[in-house]
């Protein structure tokens, strides 16, 4: 059995999606959460069938016989990934994660609201809340990429909402029990209501295991999705499941639902379903991939620091050390793109904590990640 | 070559969304715009070998090469349909209709500001203008279904925007040029911005043509997708069309794109580039539909009145004056479901001057709409 990695460039280059056309072909792409994966076969059956059925019209709503059919499949997943029971009646499906996000902060804060993110984190947290009219207030991670407790205290003061990012993007940290457990205490002192994007949750590639926010923190409401995890995010949908102390949910209107993919719906579910061995076959080559990296950056970028992710398939390098970057003062991922033709996601995208860092993926072939590391360390060790 | 409306109920019942899931089994359902229809081969054969591929990431973004392939499909369809010139470098990718429009007002607009409606039209302008903390204010259609230029001068006073339905759904209208052009006169004298929802365009059934709302009122943005005419609710995409005076799409954020669907947009290329014989073998069967209707009404419920569509495959009917309706007072779509086992659109839902109306589905195999015709002169002739 090979690694669901086992793909070729040429491959790749036929795909149309983002990863592979956005730079010249010269360009090696390693940025963006996009892997050089095989499709999963359960999800390509269903859509294949959905195609050849027609079966290409609304999802079906919450008054249908049907309407708990994605929120029952990912309570299935979470049941046997991560012992978790969801709530699955109190659920609500969203078009995707981050819309879902914004419809959830929608019926939590108003405009003008400050909302609380830690960076370096997904980019686009920022821009959704600000196009959300939210005012972003920042309680960066420390600097050993945990949450910092403090940061957190000071930033909740005045703010209705945390936008927690678990696993956190791009560190791939997974926040313990004690730690959500602080920050729900934290959060109830400061009448701050937590909201969890929780999309890499099934990506555990360390010993470990994800904690639930709700689980620990009863008022928080989490966002899922099979888009990360099984690689489709050209196929969007996700839910939205509340903490046992969240009664919010039922104020989201009803058009809210509209935005759902049904095509989507039944890839995510089929995935959910019938996912399980493809995904520990991911996790093990992430991880194999990992070992990869940790053996180049001793051998030849010792001055590289990197702590290991616990989830995600991302690694974030802390570049800050190395020659090149030193001597030019230059963001590394320009450095890594005009010297090395390797894309990457550049580091202050992040925040401005994530200056001289960069977001390298790691879901894709030995090959191609052996290619991307040697372009990382010739560029990055060179002294111009 | 049979008509791509030849289906069976069995076949239909294994569809799994919406209209033929949300009510039991003895209920036919003629709600809900989704066609009963045998899937395009071309949009099948797209999908498919996306999914086999693995093409399943993000949609590309307007930095890459391929960023304009779906606004070229579009566009070159919309010249061999409407014979328009869509300005392809102008357009901007959203993840569908309603939150296209949803943005487009966003930046057009601002909360609390005055938004017209001309009901009765399709009821989620209402509940998504809402939901973005608009005020709706309506300028109905005048009793012949047609725009009301006065009521649309009176509504105009003090409002920011007029989201236009063309073609009219439920009624089926088609703007003239000259009403359009009049619209325009009125909207630049009260400093209205005009946004058209027009997804059922490609579905004319009559001899009078679509004329794009850009093509007459320059500052207007009109909003495109495939969903419509090809039967592609479950997989989302859309395209926002500028008209010649309309710079405003600039200021949509990166992060709109972000909602995209990269297998909708698969889908829908093909069907604009591909699927012109499947367009109009499924308009000349809505038009034979139509012929059934209007023969079944004249022979056997000669009370209700009916303007044939001039486009979309809706059948707009007031019964108002049919005795089940007179003499219970009930909301016909109600006694049909109760007593007929049919399940139609309300007409309040559209608007309360859609009381005594109902919408009908004509999207469908000559059986299934014998069979709900049937079902509707039975139970709207009786005098219980």
């Amino acid at each position: 059995m090979g690694s669901p990695f086992d793909v070729t460039v040429a491959e790749m280059r036929r795909r149309t999606s983002l990863k592979w056309h956005t730079y010249p072909d010269d360009v090696l792409p390693a940025f963006v959460a996009e892997m050089d994966v095989q499709p999963l076969d359960a999800v390509v059956t269903a859509v294949t069938g959905a195609m050849l059925a027609g079966d290409t019209g609304y999802e079906v709503g919450p008054a249908s016989p049907l309407g708990t059919a994605y929120a029952e499949a990912f309570a299935g997943f979470a049941a046997r990934q991560h012992g978790w029971d969801v709530p699955v009646d109190r659920t609500r499906m969203v078009p995707d994660v981050m819309l879902g996000i914004v419809e959830v902060l929608g019926i939590l804060s108003r405009p003008g609201d400050r909302v609380v993110i830690s960076p370096p984190v997904y980019p686009p947290f920022r821009g959704f809340l600000e196009h959300a009219g939210r005012q972003v207030v920042t309680a960066p991670l420390a600097p050993d990429g945990r949450l910092d407790l403090a940061a957190l205290d000071r930033a909740f003061a005045g703010a209705s909402a945390y936008l927690l990012c678990h696993p956190h993007n791009p560190t791939g940290t997974l926040h313990t029990a004690d730690e959500l457990r602080a920050v729900g205490e934290l959060a109830a002192r400061h009448g701050v209501r937590v909201v969890a994007d929780e999309i890499h949750a099934p990506l555990t590639v360390g010993d470990e295991p994800f904690v639930p926010t709700t689980t620990v923190i009863p008022d928080a409401i989490s966002l899922h999705s099979a888009s990360k995890a099984f690689n489709l995010a050209g196929l969007k949908a996700a839910v939205a499941v509340p903490g046992p102390a969240a009664d919010d949910l039922a104020r989201l209107p009803e058009i809210v639902g509209h935005g759902v993919s049904h095509v989507a719906s039944i890839a995510h579910q089929a995935a959910h379903r019938e996912g399980d061995a493809w995904l520990g076959d991911v996790r093990a080559a992430v991880r194999a991939n990992g070992d990869l990296v940790e053996q180049t950056l001793a051998e030849r970028l010792p001055q590289a620091c990197w702590v290991r992710p616990a989830a995600t398939y991302f690694a974030w390098l802390d570049v800050r050390a190395m020659p090149a970057v030193v001597s030019s003062g230059t963001d590394p991922a320009r450095l890594l793109l005009l010297h090395g033709r390797l894309a990457v996601n550049s580091g202050p995208t992040f925040g401005p904590q994530g200056a001289g860092h960069v977001r390298l993926n790691l879901a894709t072939s030995r090959e191609i990640l052996s290619d991307a590391l040697d372009r990382l360390v010739t560029t990055l060790a060179a002294r111009s």
